[in-house]
C-alpha cells in the first residue's frame, strides 16, 4: 500500500522528516538564513506545550518574567567558559539605523554603536546582572523566575525544529542561598520536563547527567533528558544545569547571610526549546505523516460530514454540529475537547488524507447512513483501526479512547527503545554496534549502547571516529562495573549514541 | 495625609510615573539601553492581557503563528513609504560571530554577513514574503494570522512601557480578495481593541481615523484607539491598519481570482503593545501607586493574617485558607478567582502598604477579633472604602465587588475624560485651551479639543508650535463644520491633544 509520506522513513528518514513537516503544515523555512515560520498548526502544537509546561512551573513556585533581547558584548566576555560556548555562534548588532547608500541605491548600516550587542543566544548574563541588583539579603531568596523567548545561534546547517538559528525556548533562572538548595531545584526540574516528555508528550525518556565534555559552558552539573527517535538516534529534549557559583561570580550576585556575612549564591538555568517538537515527530509520525499526541493535539478530532444533495447535506451538518457541541462539553488533559468539522468543498479522500497526514488523533466520518442508525465511522490515527461506532458510545469512550492512544504512543516508543539498547562489554561489540549494516541507509544501527567507562578522553578518538556521543549517566539505578574499552574498573555506565 | 508614592501627580507627573512601576515592581530599566525589564508582577498582569486579546482573536477566526525575528535589508527596500518609518531607529545585525580582540584582551565582531539583517521593527516585510508563497488562488483567502513577538525600535528618548527599544506585542497580518473585505477587517480589528481597553482594561477609549500626516508607514488608512491619560494627554492604545495593495505589491502577494485573472490581494495588520501597561498605570494609578482594574489584575485579592502568638496564629491561619479555598472555586471574567495569602514575617503596616502599591484590588485583614465575628476586614484599592464584612456576605459578593470596581474605575476615567474635553471653534481659544496655565507644571492644560478643521497642512505650523497633535477624527457621530483655523467650511471634526 502506497503511503501518503515520500520517501518512507526506511528510504530515507532525514527526507522523510522534512516531508512530514511539509505535509503537516507545522513549520517551512523562510528567506532567513536558518530562521524557520512556525505554520499554525505547528504553532497551536507549541501553545498546548508551552500551556502545560507553565502550569507546571508554576506549580513549582516559579514565575514568568522578562528580560532583554540583547546582550552587551562585555556581558559575554566575564565568564571564560560561557563565551567559548556561545561567542562563536552569535548575531551581532552594530548599527542602530538604515541610512540611503548612494552607491547602490539602496541602503546601509549606519550610526555605529559604542558597544557591539549579542542577541541573546541564552541569557544567564543579562539575567544575572540583573539578580545582581535584586539580591541583598538571604530574604531575597530563592529568586525561581522562567521566561519564554526567542533566542538566535548562528547554527551553519539547520534543520527545522532541530536546529534554526533562531528558535522558540523557556528559560528557568534560578537563585539559592545553598548549593545544595541549587542542587535540588536542578533534579527537580530536570524531574518536571521529564513528566511532560513522558506524561503529555508520550515520549520515553532517560533522565541522566552529561559528561564533563557534554556539559553546558559555564555548569557544574548539566543534567538531560534523552530520547530515542525512530531512527535510533538519540535527541536530547531538555537540560537543567547547576552553575555553582560560576555565574553568581562573574556577574557578582552576592547576599548577606544570616550570620550578616556576604556570600556568592548558587544559580541554574533549565530550558526547553521548539525542538521538543521535532522530537514529537521522529518519535510518533509515521509514513503516512504526523501523529499528535491526544494531549498535545491542536484538535483532538476531526468530523468530516459525507452527503450528496442538498437535502442530505443540512441533515448531516446538523448532526455534525450537535455532535461537536456534545463532544466540546468534556475536558480532556486540562483543557475542553476541541472538535473541528471539515465542511471544505473537496473529495472525501483528499479531506481525509488532509487530516492524516496532519496527524489528528481521532477521525469521524458523518454520513446519512451512518446517522440512520445514530452511529458514525471512528478511524484511529495512531493503529489505523477504524470501525463503525455508535453515537452514545463514541462519546461516552471518547477520553478513554484519547487515554488509549497516549498509552500506545507511549509503549510503542518504549519498545522500540527497548528492542535498540543494549548493555556492551567490548570494544569490538561497540564498533560493530555503530556500524550501519547497509551503507545506503545511515540510519539503521545499533541504537543506544549501555556501556562503564573509566575516562571521557580515553573513549574520545573511538567516539568521534563512530561519530558516537556520551548521551548521560542514568540517574537510576547505576552501579560500578568494567570500561568496554580499556578494562579498567569505572565507577558509572552511560548511555552512548549517535545523536541530534 | 501622606501618600505611598512620591512625588504626586500633582507635584510632578513624569516622576511620579516612574516611582508607581518601581513601588508596584511592575518593571525596570537594564544595562541595555532603552531595553527595559517586565518583573513577574508586571509579566502577570501581561499575561491576562495577552489571554484576554488571544481569545478574542480566535473568537474572530484568527491563528497564531510565528516568523522570523530578522528581515533581509533589501526588504525594508521594498516599500519606499515604510522604510522611511522605520529605517531610522532599527537594530541591524551585520556579523555572525565574537572573535578574540588581541587590542583589547576582549572580543570583537567577526565573520560579517553578505546583507545585513534588522531585528523586525513590524513584520510586514517578512510575513509578507511568506504570504507570496502562501496565496496562489483565491481559495487560500482569507488568511488571517496574528503572532506574539518582541519588536525593537532603537528609541533615543525612552520610558518604561511607553516607548521602549524593545517592547513585546501582537501583530495581527491578513490578507483579503477585495479592498471592502479587508477594510472591513481593519475596523473588525480596531473594534476588538475598544472592546478590550472599555471591557477589560476599564480604560475609555476613542475609536478613529488617522490623519494622512499619522498614519502608519505604507498603510492606506490607519484607525486608533485613543485613551485620556490623567495629565489629560493622549496615549495611542493599539492601531489597526489598511495597507491596500502597497505591501501586496512590494511583496508580490498574488493570487488567481475567480475568473482566473491574477490578481493583487488586499492586506492589513493591528497591533497592541506592553504600552497598554502604561495607559493602565497613568488611567488607573493613583498617588499611592497601582490599581489593577480587576478583570487583568494578577491577583484579585489579598489576604493579611493578624496574629500575636503561635496558638492564634494556627487559628488564623486556618481561617484564611479556608476563606482561599472557598474564593477560588468562583471565577471572574474568564479565570478562577486568585487569592494571595500574605504571611512574611513583616509589620502589618509594610505588608499592608506592599499590596496598596501594587494595586491588588481588594486587602482582606483577618485577626482573631474577625474570626470570632466570621467577619474580615475588607479594603477596596479603587475607592479607599473599608469596612467589616461577615465571611458569607463577603463571599458572595465578591465577584459583584469586582464588577462595581471595573465600573468604578471606568466611569472616573471617563468623568475625567468628559471634563476635559471642549469642542473649540478659534485658533485664541485654542491657543489657550494648550498654553499650561503654570510653568511648573506642563502638564496642566486643556486636554482634548474637538475641532472642525480644514487641511493637515494649514494646522501644523500651530500644532508644532504648541506640540498638539491630531489624535483622530472619530468614526461615531461625526459632522461637517468649519474650520477652527481658517474659518473655511470642514468636512469632519478631529481630537486635538498633546500626547505621549
Amino acid at each position: 500500500m502506497k503511503s501518503a509520506i515520500s520517501p518512507t522513513r526506511a528510504e530515507d528518514y532525514p527526507e522523510w522528516y522534512q516531508q512530514v513537516i511539509k505535509h503537516a503544515d507545522l513549520a517551512e523555512t523562510s528567506p532567513v538564513r536558518g530562521c524557520m515560520v512556525i505554520k499554525p498548526w505547528g504553532y497551536a502544537l507549541w501553545e498546548n506545550m508551552q500551556r502545560s509546561l507553565d502550569r507546571m512551573f508554576k506549580e513549582t513556585g516559579h514565575q514568568n518574567a522578562y528580560f532583554p533581547l540583547f546582550i552587551p558584548m562585555s556581558f559575554l566576555e566575564k565568564e571564560a567558559r560561557h563565551v567559548e560556548g556561545f561567542a562563536k555562534e552569535c548575531a551581532v548588532v552594530t548599527h542602530h539605523r538604515l541610512e540611503p547608500d548612494p552607491e547602490s541605491g539602496g541602503l546601509r548600516p549606519a550610526g555605529p554603536l559604542e558597544e557591539p550587542l549579542i542577541v541573546r543566544p541564552t541569557s544567564e548574563t543579562i539575567i544575572g546582572a540583573m539578580y545582581a541588583r535584586w539580591v541583598q539579603s538571604y530574604r531575597d531568596l530563592p529568586i525561581l523566575i522562567n521566561q519564554w523567548a526567542n533566542v538566535v545561534r548562528w547554527e551553519m546547517r539547520t534543520r527545522l525544529f532541530l536546529r534554526t538559528a533562531e528558535f522558540l525556548w523557556q528559560e528557568g533562572h534560578t537563585v539559592h542561598a545553598t548549593a545544595e538548595e541549587a542542587l535540588e531545584e536542578t533534579h527537580k526540574m530536570l524531574k518536571v520536563y521529564a513528566d511532560f516528555a513522558e506524561n503529555w508528550m508520550a515520549v520515553p525518556v532517560i533522565q541522566g547527567e552529561k559528561t564533563a565534555g557534554e556539559r553546558f559552558p559555564g555548569a557544574d552539573t548539566t543534567l538531560s533528558i534523552e530520547a530515542m527517535m525512530q531512527d535510533r538516534k538519540a535527541l536530547q529534549a531538555g537540560t537543567s544545569h547547576f552553575l555553582g557559583q560560576n555565574f553568581s561570580k562573574s556577574q557578582e550576585i552576592r547576599f548577606q547571610d544570616q550570620n550578616g556575612e556576604l556570600a556568592y549564591a548558587w544559580t541554574t538555568s533549565w530550558g526547553v526549546s521548539t525542538r521538543l517538537i521535532g522530537a514529537l515527530i521522529m518519535t510518533h509520525a509515521d509514513d503516512d505523516g504526523m501523529v499528535m499526541p491526544p494531549k498535545l493535539a491542536p484538535a483532538h478530532a476531526v468530523i468530516l460530514p459525507i452527503y450528496r444533495d442538498a437535502e442530505s447535506r443540512s441533515q448531516v451538518l446538523a448532526y455534525c454540529d450537535k455532535l461537536k457541541a456534545e463532544l466540546s462539553t468534556c475536558a480532556y488533559a486540562g483543557r475542553a475537547i476541541e472538535i473541528q468539522i471539515d465542511d471544505r468543498d473537496l473529495r472525501g479522500g483528499d479531506k481525509k488524507w488532509h487530516h492524516v497526514k496532519r496527524g489528528v488523533p481521532l477521525r469521524i466520518e458523518v454520513g446519512p447512513k451512518d446517522i440512520a442508525k445514530d452511529a458514525v465511522f471512528l478511524a484511529r490515527r495512531d493503529t489505523g483501526e477504524q470501525r463503525s461506532v455508535a453515537r452514545t458510545e463514541l462519546v461516552q469512550t471518547f477520553v478513554a479512547t484519547l487515554n488509549d492512544m497516549h498509552a500506545n504512543l507511549f509503549s510503542r516508543a518504549m519498545k522500540l527503545r527497548s528492542d535498540n539498547t543494549r548493555s556492551i562489554q567490548s570494544q569490538s561489540d561497540f564498533r560493530e554496534y555503530f556500524t550501519p549494516k547497509n551503507a545506503d541507509l545511515p540510519e539503521i544501527h545499533g541504537g543506544f549502547a549501555e556501556c562503564h567507562f573509566a575516562s571521557e578522553a580515553d573513549v574520545q578518538p573511538l567516539l568521534d571516529e563512530l561519530k558516537v556521543t556520551i548521551r548521560c549517566i542514568p540517574l537510576d539505578g547505576n552501579q560500578p562495573g568494567t570500561c568496554f574499552l580499556t578494562g579498567k574498573p569505572a565507577d558509572k555506565m552511560a548511555v552512548f549514541a549517535k545523536s541530534y
